[in-house]
């Protein structure tokens, strides 16, 4: 049912600092960095692969209470989730929710990107999965 | 410089058990499992997007003694690493010794896919990095 992988996040202390390895050292170009408010977060995605390819996420938190900045003082920087894009997140809900998969949203959500939701790593072997459906 | 991301790895007990969520809820085709002695792994990659698509690769370590093991005894299933295609290895490995990367390899290892290297989480924000070269 998924089409692609959108992208893969990373949570980091500081996006400018991260950009010191994945623009300086890996050199990957950055598109811009986006504050976003309604998740207390700045954002950067890292193209590659040209249109169509599958993105790294640079997630930073702006605020202490969000489970993002729990997430980075519980286990430091790192890899955060897997977004999967779909083609109808409300058929995906549905589908989810039929199979008993563990949603975490009870209506998708406006995520930067399109409308997401979420599944709990308790039933995906450990991974925080996003799935999205994105504008035409 | 990486063209792509070529896959992202989830560590799991059991690669069948696995497939339960990502074949039969998530409703992704894995390719066949393979045996890679040489890692001490059963490895199955689920392809996305059509060729050139990144792809999630899920690993089952078939030995306690690896890094995988005890990376799946230490912090459960979960994501493990994210791997890059790069267009030379030898030229990747170089620049990032150059630029002073943490490279894991003193040479690029014969992987599943292709010859590659690995960086140290500790110069990439908390992130195992994969980068291959791949076939033509």
């Amino acid at each position: 049912m998924p089409k692609r992988i959108d992208h893969v996040a990373i949570i980091v202390r500081n996006i400018e600092q991260a950009l010191v390895f994945y623009r300086d050292t890996l050199g990957i170009q950055p598109g811009e960095i986006k504050e976003v408010p309604s998740e207390q977060v700045r954002i950067a995605f890292l193209p590659m692969g040209g249109p169509g390819g599958s993105e790294i996420e640079l997630i930073e938190p702006t605020s202490p209470d969000t489970s993002v900045a729990k997430a980075l003082e519980k286990r430091g920087e790192g890899l955060h989730h897997i977004c999967l894009e779909v083609e109808n997140i409300d058929e995906a809900l549905q589908e989810m929710r039929d199979k008993g998969a563990p949603v975490l949203d009870e209506q998708p959500r406006i995520a930067a990107e399109g409308r997401a939701i979420f599944l709990h790593p308790r039933g995906t072997n450990g991974v925080l999965l996003e799935l999205i459906e994105k504008p035409e």
